[in-house]
Formats: structure tokens, sequence, C-alpha cells
């Protein structure tokens, strides 16, 4: 969706004045798109791109040293008008010709072929390389069919840096050819997008489906099919991309993972995560490789891998330095690599000296971590599902996560002749680093808090266990910056320690007040029903909780309740 | 929604793996998260950042010279636990203590507060500044309430620059403190985003509403109401961040536009276009501004204005050079900007010598184009509603806005006693120049062709008008690349062309070959509803366009036949 625009028509001109007025020290505007501002001697042959807009840093962003001289801007998916190409060519030129490249359409063809022949009847030279990287696009055998896509990347990289080395336009117009003919990219796309001031996508793709080979403006792609992992889908492109390896190919490649807006970093990260590995079994050796929004169609969601086979001449040209507001290589900033320190191992720290009362306490802590463990697993999807209603439905994975970790923790301490407070720290420790997010560290800490009421001298009497307890719940408070009646694990915590606390002192034995405070601790979190979280979550998902207990009140008292079995 | 992922549960280290996998010349993997892999003095504090994943850049594109020195990387909007953090800070320690700055949400403190415990336990001395940007999530008089959203690029570089510089620990700690309470920004959230795996939305935003001040994770805002153009957004957020100009500020700030993953580039560049006067307007100088995505929230769909009210200190550690995979500053590639060229008049070319006959041609054409600017301008909603069928709903725009600019040049041509092929030539050429798109420039080679075939010193008989309609004819199929029967203008340009051509070869005058031609074409244009576009659209959005006639065939009918009135 499109949603921040005045006038609909006027987009792309207020899109180019935008980023005009963010990059002077780079770019100027002309008629029909923008040039360099930076000084740029003559002789030197002009390299103008462009196309539609909605593709940024496609194709403005790409203009500086090293790069563009030039970059000619058409409405939104729309080629730019031959007038406009003729303009931004003719400010570029600096007496040593023209050389154009741009993705492989009809509309682009056709205007740009139109401006050169313009150009070339007022004696300028004039030569054109477009780009048809598209594999799904066309058969190999008919190469000129293809679609440009983000091979535009490399070819425009690959002209820019000749061109600014000193090639004239002939050489400039080989290189980038070559370079053409050993680019490849195949996409998948996952989602459409939706025009400034338009009611309808454009394109849509189907809930759930990928359209395979489907171009950046909706272009029809080679089939539909489901949504596969990220392993799968790197096998799937990587193949198709090997197979048309050339047959002269060395190992060197540039790749790309291209994100055409909707489809962010992260899921770009996990999918390079998949493919580079797979190229590299290939034997591959990846040179400068490049993974993001590189180049767009606003907000659709999709990628594609690209691979361009290097020879030395194209490795050096690849790697040069270049400053454009898109894209650059090579850093001002000295960061020469440091030798690999040894992987820090997790320092195994001594265990401190035990009682033999305090070693078998802690060992009696061993069965009731197991069975929380247990509990815990067995109600992991419900927990999840609880906390899906208002949250990111991660508590059951993450009490699961941390209770596990505990339990080894545990283990490995007891196994260690640790004393009682030793181990149970220890489970604390393992529990907030393996939970993750804010209740894991809660436990954390609110484990930890109740180890150091105890001491690996003794066993705990009745007395120090509930002062364990509250040092637990005061702790919480403390750092949990929450009260009862938030909606929090605190609606159950906090009545579960007064009742234990009450029973004590009134003399029941330790065990049946645990088991009395853990049923007040039930009922009270399945009272958070009908609470409405006051911290921490966005109202509408906090209204639509209500009728719903806390899932941090539920495990608590599911975790008390186990452990008083 | 986030398509591409393995096992959800493993989505963040994923992430983290592939992007060092793509970055190792600048970062490598520790436990918890990413640390430096250059070379870094011994003596320099440490900056480690962190939060949870899914904010890409932030917060592990921000490591390298210049910037931090290690990201911790909790899973997918959620903190990282206290070990991670304790990891990280011990990997990246160089003997100065560790300067800790994140986003200020309860959970990052709360691990962070208990990492640097353990720090200070161990006699590594530690300090932290949480971020509190963020104007709409508390009071002014509540600053330290106040949640840290894009704000922390300025105070994590500025914070990072003071390392690099030499600076000790306190005067880290001073100086992000400062550049922390000079630094407001100010969100609206457009659409929700989907967690790997989930099948709900985190949470949602409703069509046409934006959440003003709504937080990164979904945090309540101050209000919901219908979006607004760039430029009113562009009025509130800058409004509301003058409120909060300190009493001691210059005019110098940074300013930065944030997108959030959804909402593109194009769109942020816009509303820069509107920002960026307002500050001037109100006396200020932008200090290296920064448009783009820098904080963002997977794909979720909003954007944010950051001022940093800069003093001389804060402006020289913003601009400091820095390199890390996410944020640079400074380049290697020389960039002198060169003198202002003299803006580029339009060549008014000189209008060759033409005889009166040929002039009277050129100036009935005037009223003929006059009624077809007419006709299409009434029928350019109409026009658009057929093209948004299957395209991007502009045909009736640009085939107003060519006629429109032909006849201004016509007009133009005339007034300077033009003869017929001049004149024509210009029609055309503005046509192709203000249309745009594919079908401005056939529509423009057309006409430019047609005036081929004329000349300036003759008004030209019957059989010469008939022939300069081939010629336009001829040179749309040529360039066009498109046959008859494709649902392209053609459908009716081709029967146009043939009828006119019987019509005129066996005997009926002009008037009458043209007046029955455009009869012809109009039918032909109706009956173009049948077919199915057989190039440059996507499947399902042609098989949507059956039952409707083509927009291009009904333009052109339309023109023929008023042009014959």
């Amino acid at each position: 969706m499109t949603t921040v625009f005045n006038d609909p028509a006027e987009f792309a001109q207020d899109v180019v004045s935008g980023f005009v007025r963010l990059h002077p020290h780079l770019v100027e505007s002309v008629y029909g798109g923008v040039v360099r501002s930076t000084e740029t001697p003559e002789g030197k042959v002009a390299v103008v791109i462009g196309g539609g807009s909605g593709h940024y840093p496609a194709f403005a962003g790409w203009v500086g040293p090293g790069m563009a001289d030039g970059a000619v801007v058409g409405n939104v998916f729309a080629s730019p008008s031959t007038q406009q190409i003729y303009s931004v060519a003719k400010a570029a030129d600096r007496g040593a010709g023209v050389f154009f490249s741009y993705g492989n359409y009809a509309g682009d063809v056709l205007n740009f072929d139109l401006a050169q022949e313009r150009l070339r009847a007022e004696g300028i030279p004039a030569q054109t390389v477009a780009v048809t990287d598209d594999v799904t696009s066309a058969d190999a055998t008919e190469r000129g069919r293809r679609r440009g896509t983000a091979g535009d990347l490399v070819v425009f990289k690959v002209a820019g840096a000749a061109a600014e080395a000193g090639y004239d336009l002939d050489g400039v117009t080989r290189v980038a050819a070559r370079v053409n003919e050993r680019t490849t990219s195949f996409a998948v796309a996952f989602g459409g997008c939706t025009l400034p001031g338009a009611t309808e996508p454009l394109f849509e793709v189907p809930a759930g489906q990928m359209g395979v080979g489907m171009g950046v403006h909706g272009e029809p792609g080679i089939s539909e099919q489901d949504v596969v992992s990220s392993r799968e889908l790197a096998a799937m492109l990587v193949e198709r991309l090997l197979a048309e390896r050339p047959a002269d190919a060395g190992p060197r490649v540039a790749a790309l993972v291209n994100g055409l807006g909707g489809t962010k970093y992260e899921e770009l990260f996990v999918l390079w995560n998949d493919v580079a590995p797979l190229l590299e079994d290939a034997g591959l050796e990846l040179v400068a490789p490049e993974v993001g929004e590189l180049i767009t169609s606003l907000d659709m969601a999709g990628l594609s891998l690209t691979l361009t086979w290097l020879d030395e001449e194209l490795e050096e040209l690849w790697t040069a330095p270049t400053e454009t507001p898109g894209f650059r290589r090579g850093s001002v900033v000295a960061s020469r690599p440091r030798a690999r320190r040894a992987a820090a191992d997790a320092a195994t720290s001594a265990v401190a000296e035990a009682s033999p009362e305090s070693r078998r306490a802690a060992a009696t802590l061993l069965s009731a971590a197991q069975q929380v463990a247990d509990a815990l697993r067995e109600h992991e999807d419900e927990l999840g599902r609880l906390d899906a209603i208002a949250g990111d439905g991660d508590h059951g994975r993450g009490m699961t996560a941390g209770a596990t970790a505990a339990l080894a923790a545990l283990r490995t301490a007891v196994g260690a002749d640790a004393g009682i407070a030793t181990a149970l720290a220890a489970a604390g420790d393992a529990w907030a680093d393996r939970a993750g997010g804010t209740s894991g560290a809660l436990w954390g800490t609110g484990l930890r808090a109740a180890a150091g009421v105890l001491d690996d001298a003794t066993a705990p009497d009745d007395a120090t266990r509930v002062r364990a307890v509250r040092a637990a719940l005061d702790h919480v408070l403390s750092f949990g910056k929450a009260q009862r009646g938030d909606k929090t694990l605190l609606d159950a915590l906090v009545p579960f320690t007064e009742s234990l606390e009450e029973a004590v002192t009134a003399g029941t034995t330790f065990d049946a007040a645990w088991a009395g405070a853990a049923k007040v601790a039930t009922e009270e979190a399945d009272a958070t029903a009908d609470l409405t979280p006051r911290i921490g979550r966005a109202r509408p998902l906090a209204e639509r909780s209500v009728g719903h207990p806390d899932p941090g009140a539920v495990s608590l008292a599911l975790v008390v309740r186990t452990a008083a079995v």
C-alpha cells in the first residue's frame, strides 16, 4: 500500500525532489531526471540509466562517482519519455558519448532507442545495452527477450566503473554486454503492491502462494505454488541459476539477494544463510556479495537471487570504489581485520564447597524440576495460544526452554556436589539465559534471589524457605515494575507468597502450606481473565485479551502446583 | 507478513548467521550477538547496543569502526537475556569499560541492568543511557518513561564516535545522555506486521487510518485518525517536535525520516520534500540528514521524524566517519562539487520556412486538436477506469496530458508560421514528452512519422494524407512490437487505416472516408472486450480485463471520431 503522497499525478516528481533535497552533494535535478552534482572530467563516457519510478534505489539512487552519470526518472512503473531521456543524456554528456543501460521492457526500449537516434542525429555517439538477466521470462536461447531485474545493479556498476576508469564508448559497451551475458536472476513474488492513489492493488499473489518467476510489475511467471521454507527456496533458486553456468566460467561469482520491498532484511539474511553454503558447496567463491533492497517495486513482497560469473576484468570493475546515495563500495575508515580470538569458553566455575545436608537439599530439587519441565512441555501449546491472544505467542516456548535449561543446570550442579544455594542460582541463570524476554529474566532473577537467602552449609528450614519465596517475589516486583492487578504473573505470585507465609506462620507444615498456596495461585490466575493489561500492550490487543487469563499467571500457577506434588 | 524462514523458533539465530556470513570483514558472532571483527585498540571504551530482532539495521547492522563495538541480538521483538548481554559485553570490552545503550523498554532495562551489575561485580566499569526519544509515549516532564525509537541511531552514532575519538567511559556517558536529552521523535503507523510462523498479525491498524504515536511493537499511541496527505503529515510531525525545542538550542539540527519497513523510500522522499522546507522556514540548518529504513519493525508500515538539537561537539560526533553494514559516513571517492551549470534552456529551434498553403493546412489542424483535447478530458475518468481493470489506471490522464501538450505545441508552431510538417512533428514530440509511458511514445512516434510524409511547401492532397496515416501505423507496429489481436490500440488503428485506404482508393472523399473509418475503429475498439491481452500484463489481471474493451483502442477510436467532426 502506498500511503504517503500529495497529488498522485505528481508522485514521481515529488519523490525525485525529495531525493535531490537529501543528496545535493551527489545529485542535481535536470529535466527528465537527475545528473551528478560532482565534478566529472571532460572526455569521460557518460553512463545514463533509467526506467520507471517505484524501484528505489534503482535508478536515481545509483548516480555518483564510480557509477552512473545520470538517471532518467519515469512515472511509477512507466518508461520515461524520449524527451526525458534525451534531456538527461545531453546534461550528462562530457564529449565522449553516452552509454545507455536499462532493464529490457518494451516501453523503455522504445523510448531509449528514439533518444539514442536523436543523439546520433546530432553527432553525439550513443550505445546501449538493455539488461536481460531474468531467466524465467524467456528461454536461454532467446536471451534478448528476457526482462531486466536485479541484474541491472551489476551491469550498471560494471559499466560505471569502466567509464570512470577511462574506457571509451566501445569499451564500456563491450564490457557491459559481457557482464550482462554472464548475469542471471531468478525471482519469486509473495505479494503485490498498490500505486499511490489507487484503490486496488496493481496485482496480487494469493495468500500462502508464491509466483515463481513473476516480474516486478506483476508480469506472469512460470508457475504458482505453495510458499516453501527458506532452505527449499534457496535450493530452488541456486539450482536454476547453476544450470545456466557458462561453459568458460571460473569459480568467482558476484551474488545478490534482492528484496522487492515487503520482504525484509531479516528474511533476506535467513535466505542468504541458506544460499551461501549451497554456492560454496558448488565450488564457487563469492565476491563482494550484496543482500538487501537493491531494486524494489514499492512494497511488493518477494525476492530474487542473481549470479554474475566474473572474470578478472569484471571482478575489478565490480569491486571498484563508488559513492552514490544507494550503493557504495570502499571505506574511509581503516578497518583491518584482527586475529580471530579463541572461542570464548563458557567459564566452568569451580563449585563452592557444600555440606552433605545442603547437597541433599539440592538433590531433592531435581525431581521437582523434572516434573515442572515435563508439565510445562505438556502445556506449551496451550500457553502459546493464551499468549497469542494479546502477545507474540512465545510464552509456552519460553517457559519450556527456561525450565528445561534450569533442569540441566541443576543436574550439572548436583553432579558436581553443589549445595542448594549454588544449585538454585545456576538453575536461575540458565532459565534467564535460555527462556529470553521479560518473563525469562523475571524467572531467572526470582530464582537467583531465592538462592541468595539459602546457603551451601545447611538444609533450609521452613522459615528460610518462606523467606526465599518472599525474596523471589520482592525481586520480581522491583525489577518487573508491575503491580498485582496489571494482569501479569504477579497476580498469581503475590497471593501465592502471602498464602504460604500466613499458613506457615500459623503452624501448617510447609508442604501443606505450599499445596494450599498453589491452589490460591491457580484460582487467582484464572481470575485474571477479568482484567485488562495495564502495561506493555497495544490497546486493541489488550482488549482482545479480556475473558482469557494471563499466560504468565497461568504458567506460574502450573509451576507451583507441579512442584508441590 | 514474514514469509521466508525455516524453523520460526530459530529465526533470530538464522538472521544473525546470514548477516555475519555477509559481513565477515566487519562483524563476527559471539554468544548472544555480534562484535566487531576489525582490530580495535585496547583502552577504548566498548559501546554495546542491542534489543530484540526484527528492527534491522538496528541493532547488529550498526557494529563497526566509528559506531558500536558489539550488539546483543534478542529474539524477534524480545529483549535479549542478561547472559547474552553479559557475553557480548565481555567480548567487546577492551579494558576501558562498557557503555550500554538501547531503547527504553521494560524487558531491555531489566536485562541490561542485571548484566551491568554482573560486570561491575567483576570489576568491569559499566554505564548506561537508555534512549527516550518518543515524544508521544510520555509527557516531556516524564522524559525517563519515554520509549526509544529512531533516536537510537543518533544516540548510538554520537556515543560510538565519542568512544572512537578516545573519550573515557564518563565522557561517553555524558555526551550520550546529552544527545539523548536533545533528541525527539514522533511516529505514525499505517499497518502492523506478522511474526515468522504466526497466523495472525501481531497488531493491526484499520485501513485508511493511522495510529498517531503508535510504538514499533504496536504499543498504544495517542490517537487514531484518517490518513492525511504528505503535506499535512509533515506539518503535524514538525509542529510537535518544534514544540520541544530546548531553550538553549541553536539552529543546527540532525533530522531523520525513518521508514518502518512497509512504507517505502519513495514515500519517505515525498515526506522529506515536505518536511525539509518546513524546518528551513523555521530557521533550522539541516546537518547530514538521513531518510530511509533506519529502524524497522519487520514489514510494519509507518514512519517517524526525529530531530536532534546539535551543539558543536554533538555535530562533530554526528558527522564523524563510520563504516558499519547498515550505516556509513565518509567516502573514499573524491567527489568535489562542481559549479552549478546554467539552467539548460529548452532549445527554441528556428522554425523552417513554409509556404502559405502549408501554413494554412497547419492552422486547420488547430481546431481538430482542440476538439480532441476537450474530448479526451471529458472521457479521462472513463478511460482511467477501463485502464485500472488490468493496468495502472493512468491511461486517461496520459492521453489528456499528451493531447493538451500537443495542442499547445501546435499553437506555438502555427503562431510562428510553421508549415504542416513542422507543426505536426512539434505536436508529436510534445505528446510523447508529456504523456509518458509506452502509449505516449507510440502516439508521439506515430504523429512524427505522419509528419515525415508531409512537407512545409505544400498542402497535402488526399493520397498524401492517407500515406501519412499509413506511416503512423507502420511506425507504431514497428516500435510497439505488438500485432492486431493483442488487445492494444492496434486493434482500432489497423482497421481504421485499412478502411481509410480502401475508401479513398475507391473514390470516396477524404472526409467521408475518415468518418467511415472512425466508425469502423469504434466498432473494433468495442470488440476488444472479447480479447485477452497477450503482452505485458500479469495473467490474473489480464483475465480480469475480459469483457472490457482495451482503453488504448477506445481512446484511439475517440480521437479519430472527434477529429472527423
